[in-house]
């Protein structure tokens, strides 16, 4: 097998875990789940250590984040970090780490992955990018497909086409997060995946899908690739100068959607993409009552509680939580919020009143 | 009209109000009720003032509190502090400071009130007080009983008798705290009152009504008296060595029940015990929504909810609340609590379960 890369997409608004996350320190920067202590995106490298040398991977992220996820991920080298100057979505950004990567090994495999998800079995998780890296290397762009275990309305469907092994088929065709008719005609159907957001490809193969389907953005990118021969204050300046030009555009949408063949792995292994403080409750260790709280929270009588408490030591006081059903409570240093976790969705609408207010110190 | 002195009780456990009461801190030193920002004890000394001269009020309390009492009260000369050797429950209290009063002024006319009530109509209170010294000046022991407006199970009552004029009755019985099917008959007979806590008498009436019923006490306090006309030091003595041998008794069973005859002065001013934060948030102004919250605190489709934030200023922080009803959050710089209103009788449990943990420093 050729030598493989990986792309961790680092960015992220902050808002669906709001007070806890911050434009500032977006969900990847947390420790959520599961009595977690560090943070997803440094859990997230972890789990690609058997798959992947650290001195291959490669982190995209904003200007304004790099300080914060280089410190999360100490065992990094500088080079990994790639600071996108202004977010244009992920088209660009993948674009740009793939040809960085192509420079430097033109027969590179590539796993790009978000930063912010929970996989509850890595071994699963292993084997399933072993299996896509594969499918990858015959010249195919190929995807996780998670099999679904509920209808849910929160995620982006593959439809399954042609099955070309046991647990490799092309794709039918990308769905939208559908409404809750849908998604349980998906479900009962067993045609339909969870779209894990992670996909696979050689960079020539990736390289020559932008060519074809985005030519300005590749023509932007091989400009940066010439200035790069001239040294790295010249690929800086290109970097600077071209990537802001960039089309914002999902590499979904503009190059994945278009491609004629793409393939999909199927796998289970306990993964959630964590959207909001519902899915972490719902990935947490809780007591029998259902409650996930810090050890020493004083739980009377209450059930199926969220207590995230991510202030900092010196700040951190008791909590005590009497006769509550399924409310969450977000404690930090600078804000507490209070919600029902069904509302859990609606974060947002917080972060909008701050705004409102004139806030915006706090989003 | 002879002159007026007040006895303001100030003792109590401040289990109801966890976090923000606790033992060191009971109820009547914090600020409770309709966006309050004085101590319920000194909100109580305010609403005397057209009564009571301030050098005639005395304020019993326990030795572990009179440094945090004397703060509230900055106007009250050190005289006014009368602070019990060890908790008797109030008979033995009370007759102290009626014997204290008695020896200053042996004509005196006292009003006796706890520090902790809520009181909305302020005009409606001083008028209703001068009623009751009206008729306590006759020699009867008068007691403030308040018309009920609901069939409340939380409040001892008061059975009319004999009507003497408008305002003043006999009493015919006092009743506990009765079930709700009781409460509901007393709320519809017209015949009952609510217990306010507040009683009037001559000092000597008082002292005579002690030595019938507990003669033990009241030969005790006679002896203090003895003691206090030989010095300071000699009355600290006697009251240190005989104050914490006196019987556990409360006023209202030691006293008032075995009186033949007793007046109770019916009156309306808004009145409260305020009993638990169900009761504050009741006497709260709130938004259209019935939130009673702190200025800038976020409340996104939440009603009828109390956000109770005693935290010093270095420790508060931005509170929002999303889709939220009637529930309760109380912060404090060391604790925090969360609880429907609905159960905010309950509070004791979580007390009691820091005990249970060891945590008695949050106790």
């Amino acid at each position: 097998m050729n030598a493989t890369y990986a792309v961790i997409l680092a960015g992220g608004s902050g808002t669906r875990f709001w007070p806890a996350s911050r434009v500032a320190r977006p969900k990847q920067l947390l420790a959520l789940g599961g009595g977690a202590t560090k943070s997803l995106i440094a859990t997230t490298l972890e789990r690609l250590q058997p798959v992947v040398p650290f001195e291959n991977v490669y982190v995209a992220t904003g200007q304004h984040l790099i300080d914060a996820t280089r410190a999360e991920l100490p065992s990094l080298p500088a080079h990994a970090f790639l600071a996108e100057p202004k977010p244009r979505n992920t088209a660009p950004c993948i674009g740009w780490a793939s040809h960085v990567i192509a420079r430097r090994d033109p027969n590179a495999l590539v796993l790009v992955l978000p930063s912010d998800q929970h996989v509850s079995h890595a071994a699963g998780f292993v084997d399933a990018v072993k299996t896509a890296l594969a499918s990858a290397e015959t010249g195919v762009i190929t995807t996780i497909g998670i099999q679904p275990t509920r209808a849910e309305t929160g995620y982006g469907y593959i439809e399954v086409g042609e099955q070309l092994s046991e647990r490799v088929a092309r794709i039918a065709r990308f769905v939208e997060k559908p409404d809750s008719e849908r998604a349980e005609a998906y479900l009962s159907s067993g045609k339909f995946l969870w779209n894990s957001g992670m996909f696979f490809y050689r960079a020539a193969t990736m390289k020559a899908a932008i060519a074809r389907h985005l030519p300005e953005l590749s023509a932007g990118l091989n400009a940066i690739d010439t200035a790069a021969a001239r040294g790295p204050e010249a690929e800086a300046e290109a970097l600077n100068r071209l990537f802001p030009t960039f089309e914002k555009v999902s590499i979904d949408v503009g190059v994945l959607e278009r491609e004629a063949a793409l393939n999909v792995v199927s796998a289970e292994f306990g993964w959630s993409d964590l959207g909001s403080f519902a899915s972490v409750w719902e990935h947490s260790q809780t007591d029998p009552r259902g409650n996930a709280a810090p050890a020493g929270t004083i739980l009377v009588d209450s059930d199926g509680n969220l207590v995230f408490d991510a202030r900092s030591a010196e700040r951190k006081n008791a909590v005590a939580v009497l006769g509550v059903r399924e409310h969450c409570l977000v404690l930090t240093d600078d804000a507490t919020l209070l919600m029902p976790l069904e509302r859990a969705q609606d974060v947002r609408s917080v972060v909008d009143a701050l705004v409102a207010q004139g806030r915006s110190d706090l989003t």
